[in-house]
């Protein structure tokens, strides 16, 4: 038997007890050791849960009981989190984690620990909540350098994003519906300015990169100001408009970035809709690898954080091989000098005019067809330009006959 | 340093020492060992191998050398892989296969063998190419009751299905294309006929359940009778028709068959084009995980073998938990009594007679309206119902007026 506590009984903490619970028996099958929860760590109380028994209020009970050797943090947040998560691996207790803002600030420090104590720190549910893809990039493509990754990572955004493409929903009528269904919180910065998205992106390049990339130097932008009309022209271009965690490395720069971009129909992430989450991953020998699911969610989160602990226990004496070392962030290429093709759009009174002129300024441009545009509208993509070279052109742009309004991302995909 | 050994040096195999000779060192970084090829079984000769020395044409070389620790099988088909690869794991030899048909039909025996000498068999390579597949089920959804899969599993059938919805070629001109670029073999019956598919979901199944599913007890259909006429209609009717291997288990009994499917057009699978395949898995607490890829190819495949020999070296000690016992099949459902919709394609003199008929005989239909139909066509969808219900049913459609063309079943995604 393998004593375990849980920290937190929020959501994905109550999902871990519950599927612990629910399938002890094939698990302990799987895994050939009864998984015994034997604290749970909340301030609330629980009289209704049939472990009411096992709670407490008191870190103390679980980093003073030798008999537990694995503890799953799910309360989210970085304090308490840090400093117990940290107490526990310099204590002998492995750690099973789905909390990606712990992972993405303070992994490199913890997984040392870990390493200098021979211990597992694991995080499957930190990224894509129920989707395999830690483990998957860790060992079924260890084989490969991975060189690109590319995902739609929040499953909140990507949910307002097909209301507005699917039907034609203002962005603040869908955050407002997606507040309504529990899929964004009443404070949904985290989510619609891209922060979230920007934490898995970087536990992501962490990994495959093996240095630590702080979500502070990755240049997020969420999807606020995406319009109806941007929606629109997108797919006139032949696409839609997500929003983009990507990661890839160029010239030995890692080029990392959250924003919302025109993706082709054709791409396999052009119709990950609703709240699903999917990553694309570029390997040397694999190629486009795609892993799509449920980012989140209860029991798709808590499923993954349990497999985590089975992994553990499979694991308990020799140490799981995942870890990255810590990094001042040189690698990365200020976000000035990525390149993307942009796409614009401007309110005109003389569009040949300003066909004219923008095709001075960024060489050359596809202007967008949409055949109920507005008279006064011009779209168009610029070339694959330098991001710098991009704003330097377009401040050009405006004068008293042309108003700019809107700039997206293309994604290279 | 690990010794290995790889026998068989065709496509796979020479992707494996191609990616340990060009990815050695960060493969010894990742694993911290070195992986030494010391033996290479072929009875072809190749002296432009940069290891053409350690070429080998005897098997005995091999399993009589105890210093190699791990033994790649990548040979195909069952005489002598299955001899080979028994008695390696006999003498203390850890196997990786990306052999299905290996998997397939000896599976059980050999995983018990290997549990036997606490010894790793892994095959991740079988499933999906490079498309982690086997160790996601195994690990990842652990905490999951997987009880339905879905999967486009042949590149081959899946190549020539596209270029029959896309581009309206024949099955004969895009089989014709498909031997042409190399994707199809010259006797292409294991592909278009759905053994290959059949192999592959037999691994799935016996993975999920946990008994080893036998090729020869499931109902397997190919491809070969697919029309352009079915194509439009499936377009008509708002989807695709796609080779789809299917398991699930319903009542404690296995459905699990092979046979081309209509599928929607919102369905994940639809859009897997060419020679992709993609792997729709539901888990009670996961929901449905889609893992999407190339699914054959010399470095995607070999890659993943490299991945296996690297989880090897890393449990050259521990073995790791993968396993499933033999079975006599019974928990089988007969394809009979499977439950499906059906599209029915006829030729008919009377339309609004027809389809008064086949509303007595089916209870109620849902016409396909095609807008350039021939005027004596006519194609409609069934209810859900047991396939041998359907038999029934549909040996009373044809008489002197009509005359039946097409069945195919409707996938329940």
């Amino acid at each position: 038997m393998i004593q375990i506590a849980v920290m937190g009984h929020g959501v994905v903490g109550s999902g871990v007890t519950e599927i612990l619970l629910s399938h002890g028996d094939e698990i302990a099958k799987k895994v050939q050791e009864e998984i015994y929860i034997k604290k749970v760590l909340d301030l609330r109380e629980f009289p209704d849960s049939p472990i009411a028994d096992r709670f407490t209020k008191s870190f103390e009970d679980i980093i003073n009981d030798d008999d537990i050797k694995i503890v799953v943090e799910v309360m989210g947040g970085i304090n308490p989190a840090y400093d117990f998560v940290k107490r526990c691996l310099q204590n002998g207790k492995s750690v099973v984690t789905s909390n990606k803002e712990l992972v993405a600030v303070k992994g490199a420090e913890l997984l040392q620990i870990a390493e200098d104590n021979n211990l597992n720190f694991l995080f499957e549910a930190s990224v894509g909540g129920g989707i395999p893809i830690i483990r998957p990039l860790n060992q079924c493509l260890a084989a490969n350098t991975v060189n690109e990754i590319d995902g739609i990572l929040n499953g909140t955004t990507n949910f307002i994003l097909t209301k507005m493409i699917r039907e034609a929903m203002s962005f603040e009528d869908a955050l407002k519906l997606a507040q309504n269904l529990g899929y964004a919180e009443r404070n949904p910065a985290a989510d619609v300015e891209g922060h979230d998205a920007c934490r898995k992106i970087c536990i992501l390049a962490s990994l495959i990169f093996g240095k630590h990339v702080y979500p502070d130097v990755v240049h997020t932008e969420g999807i606020t100001k995406i319009t109806l009309k941007d929606v629109e022209y997108a797919e006139a271009w032949g696409g839609v408009i997500k929003l983009i965690g990507s990661v890839k490395l160029t010239d030995g720069k890692q080029e990392i970035m959250v924003a919302p971009m025109f993706i082709k129909n054709t791409c396999q992430l052009a119709n990950v809709d609703d709240v699903f989450n999917a990553i694309l991953v570029k390997g040397d020998s694999t190629g486009e690898v795609v892993f799509y699911g449920k980012g989140a969610g209860k029991l798709p989160t808590a499923s993954a954080v349990v497999a985590d602990v089975m992994d553990c226990v499979n694991h308990i004496e020799q140490r799981r091989n995942i870890y990255w070392e810590d990094s001042d962030n040189r690698d990365i290429l200020p976000f000035e000098e990525t390149k993307y093709a942009m796409y614009v759009l401007v309110n005109t009174d003389d569009k040949e005019e300003t066909i004219a002129k923008a095709e001075k300024l960024f060489d050359e441009i596809d202007v967008i067809e949409k055949p109920d545009a507005g008279t006064s509208e011009l779209a168009f993509v610029t070339p694959v330009m330098k991001y710098s070279d991009f704003e330097k052109a377009f401040a050009q742009l405006p004068d008293s006959s042309i108003q700019t309004v809107s700039t997206i991302r293309i994604a290279a995909l």
